[in-house]
């Protein structure tokens, strides 16, 4: 049994942004079967499991923007982006996945995504580690 | 140490459901001392851990109801359930929980349960593995 | 490879509690690669990771307030509780993270707490298992 670590680094452009990146953690897959860990190092990001549809990820972001309203935080006099800190904490900084046949095991209708809550930056980094036996 | 795969199947009846699936995981772990992980295949349902008395069960309904109100989200053009993926969203798709003594490692107020939130539904499907050495 | 277990033990002082756990868990970890589940064994609680800024986690009891009212809630008849389960339900039980270097691999401005909702309470209990090869 093994473990595998790799890290996915992902430049973002707008401030809220969402990014599939399934096929980018299938290509790192080289085991059979396992489990992976899928982790975001930043605590104004997100990593979520839902689906691709470009209508519903416009949801996505209305809802977040609903749920925690531009205001006036405390942590905006430290930093002006509390409201992208709470909506990670709503969603969480990472997921543990079933992986099977070298890719993820994942429903028809169900992709990985990156979620950027305080963009643009660049290189942002996800560490992915795969546990097989 | 080895990683074991099993597959629970669930069909639900209504719309909104909530299946306490504790003793189905239990029968099925085998091993001693571990780590599951469990993931649910589907962007409309979700898997969490919380407590079985039937008067928070509907408040759960309720809240995820207030949050995620009934509207004319962009994915209802798609298909009509908007509402049930950003449910999805706002909990999870899986859990990684310990085992310890042949069953989940849970403290005394907590089943896992399977969210049904676009249902009825035939066969929904969810993934457990165990990793135990 | 093999699994590793331990237990935390947090007593808690207010209604609402947040504390940083991180360098706890760290003190633990005495492995230099592999993945740590980390687990509250109460619906009461929740283990998120985020940013240590004072006025932040001020914003994350306002937030969970704004988004769970208190109200009369179905499972209030039973235990004057639901809204201290509702925001659990809303955050997670748990986090499962990488690890490396003998320590978890967080972002710079990364921390791992355990949160109460229902506080004061004697002697909480997390579980971590540490899987490493």
């Amino acid at each position: 049994m093994t473990i595998k670590n790799y890290y996915l680094q992902i430049d973002t452009h707008k401030k809220f942004e969402i990014i599939d990146i399934t096929s980018r953690i299938n290509d790192l897959i080289d085991v059979d079967e396992g489990i992976i860990s899928i982790f975001s190092k930043h605590s104004t990001t997100a990593i979520v499991v839902n689906e691709n549809e470009s209508g519903l990820l416009k949801d996505f972001e209305s809802i977040l923007n609903d749920l925690v309203p531009d205001d006036n935080y405390n942590h905006d006099k430290i930093d002006n982006n509390a409201s992208s800190h709470l909506k990670s904490l709503l969603l969480s900084s990472g997921e543990c996945l079933p992986v099977k046949d070298f890719r993820l095991d994942l429903g028809v209708w169900q992709s990985v995504f990156f979620i950027e809550l305080d963009g643009p930056r660049v290189a942002r980094t996800i560490s992915l580690k795969v546990i097989s036996d």
